[in-house]
């Protein structure tokens, strides 16, 4: 038998605990796995696990038949310091934490290394798609070139109802809240945070070498207006949150950011909660993981998927990178542009902007796709513009992929 | 070191060459591995690899220090005698061979159980595409309801020819052939036979025990007019080639055939050659795996990721399935159909399917989309035109995915 505790009996948490006690993996792995302790500061009468739940980590810590620890409080802190704890004392550390991976997962990895235990995150990332345990084993062929990814199912969502329903931003939001799919502090998700974290653990692992999230460019999807998605409508296109990384010699590019993307692109149609990531493998080409990005079961789902990875695998080829890798803020590739600037800007931005589509030259406002362009030439462009016409001069400008 | 025997120096076991003797796995891995002898009775004087080649097997099975076996050679014969005797040498041995697999596999598995190696096939199914590895591991906790798949590339090719380009099925065909996607003898993919090995592959992994792919209900795409792709159209769907497994109690229910699915359905935009798999988990929901379904060095690298996976985890969690898998014929679910008559059936059509939605109904045909019935009851109804109204006089009936 397998003892495992869990950490934090919240949404992921009591969805683990449910499947480990309610499934026999017995005959799968030759011995079962429960789940004997779980640690929260509230109770659970009404819980046919409430009997499980213990406030003192201690305990936890000291039970010697315990081997596998699920972290699942979210959060920094006391987090870090538990999952610390358990891996020096020979514990495995199962995690759905981004937070806490982006932060010291590094370090966290080393220590697991060095106690010859795991510490596995394949929940931080997408929920319920498989994609780090992917990108450590089934891609381990290919040198991964570049990923991008629609990780932040929230963000999703609202831009969803803003395209099929033309609801505004402010509304999408507030249904997105009533649903239960965005917090009542929504900065996490809209500001791009949650999915800067979750790029910076794929560019991390990717790379081989740790990605700090907190320096990553990142832009959330609060200025984008109804406009931009009938604009982007215009030029076959829809607007996602994308995080982004590619491999720049050394370095890595990455970032965070709204970007239209062309029906075509497989990302393009993924709607709603959904989540999805583009890998493109120097031998695999282009390979997409599509599923539910958060929840309780699906999310569930993966550390347990974890939990029995550490069983059957005894650990060997668990995720790991080391330390110092190198951010660059400079887009290899040239992009096209869609920037969008008051009609009073129009003879500036025209005469920067030499070769472009026009989608839109009223009274109002002028509206175009630049031409494959590097992006800081670009960036330099449109700063040249504001100088010249004015802070509010430009609208908006999003990035349109190929 | 780790010395790989490579059996076929065809397209997909180059790929695995190139692949393993181009790249240092030494870090990664903490030892390299490398290709020191491939089997083929061809010669090939021009390649790098060419002094490797020998046409005696027994020079491999014999190689004391070859531990893990490549087979690329496809075909059940030699294929199953030389691997059969590297698992029973001690050999681990991987392949891409999806023929094999479907024939074969459960007493591979179990020899190579016996023996402590492994039998790996992740390339057998979806080229590049990580499938089996995350059906095995990744999805472990769930319990996996259903699966549908886009599992041949070739034939997806033709389709998505004649839904953008209006060609002909012939003439895709033709095309297909000319850039070298699909064989002179096209029969095994238009016909739906690769598909079908593949889905008795994902069928008899997911339920654990042996789904035998010569009993599964298999229809092509040889049927398919411009006509269909039209009609489909207007009810606002692309006709894809699917192969499906549904768990029903302890049996299975699979097919494959073609399949009008809605354009929100993630598999309806997966274009040209790429293949796709959508899983539903018990915990996960849908679940979608995406990308290139053959091609040199897309499958190469599924090979060469087992390869990989042999040595970091010594075999631990190979695919297994046991004997003795029970097939039903009977579909669990209700489905939608679409039916095209002569107009000279229409009235004995239009009495036996009351419920429709007509989409076509002209002085040549009569074409409508039943409402949700039983599979076996709309089969029987259409026999029933068939024996009123003369053989010709269903042109066509395919099924309608919500």
């Amino acid at each position: 038998m397998i003892n495992v505790a869990v950490l934090g009996f919240g949404t992921v948490g009591s969805g683990a605990v449910e499947i480990i006690n309610e499934k026999d993996f017995s005959k799968k792995l030759g011995e079962d796995i429960k789940v004997t302790k779980i640690l929260d500061l509230r109770t659970f009468e009404d819980s046919p696990y409430g009997n499980l739940v213990t406030s003192d980590f201690n305990t936890i810590l000291e039970d010697k038949s315990i081997s596998i620890v699920v972290e699942t409080m979210g959060g920094t802190n006391p987090a870090y310091d538990f999952t610390k704890k358990s891996l020096l004392a020979g514990k495995s550390v199962v995690t759905s934490n981004k937070e806490l991976v982006a932060t010291h997962g590094t370090e966290l990895m080393q220590i697991a290394k060095d106690n010859n235990v795991c510490y596995m995150f394949e929940a931080s990332v997408g929920g319920g798609i498989p994609i780090i345990r992917p990108l450590c084993n089934c891609l381990a062929a290919n040198e991964i070139k570049h990923i991008m990814g629609i990780l932040n199912g929230t963000t999703n969502y609202i831009l969803t109802k803003m395209i099929k329903d033309g609801d505004t931003f402010e509304n999408a939001l507030k249904i997105a809240q009533d649903k239960g799919y965005a917090e009542k502090n929504p900065a996490a998700d809209v500001e791009g945070t949650d999915a800067c974290r979750k790029i910076a653990i794929l560019a991390s692992l990717s790379m081989g070498k740790y990605i700090d999230s907190t320096k990553i460019k990142t832009e959330g999807i609060t200025k984008i207006t109804l406009e931009d998605v009938k604009y982007a409508e215009k030029i076959g296109c829809n607007i996602k949150l994308i995080g982004q990384c590619k491999k720049v010699g050394d370095e890595v590019f990455a970032k965070v950011s709204p970007v239209m993307l062309p029906y075509e692109n497989p990302l393009s149609s993924v709607e709603g909660v959904f989540n999805a990531i583009l890998v493109n493998g120097s031998a695999t080409g282009d390979v997409m993981f599509y599923g539910k990005g958060a929840g309780k079961l699906p999310t569930a789902s993966a550390v347990v998927a974890d939990v029995i990875d550490i069983v059957n695998h005894k650990g060997l080829g668990a995720p790991y990178w080391e330390d110092g890798g190198k951010l660059t803020d400079i887009n290899p590739d040239n992009i096209k542009m869609y920037i969008r600037v008051k009609a009073s800007a129009k003879d500036v931005a025209a005469k920067l902007f030499a070769k472009v589509s026009v989608i839109c030259d009223s009274a109002d406002e002028y509206v175009f796709v630049t031409d494959e362009i590097k992006e800081q030439e670009a960036e330099n462009k449109i700063a040249e513009i504001v100088n010249s016409c004015g802070e509010d001069s430009v609208i908006n400008k999003i990035q349109v992929a190929s």
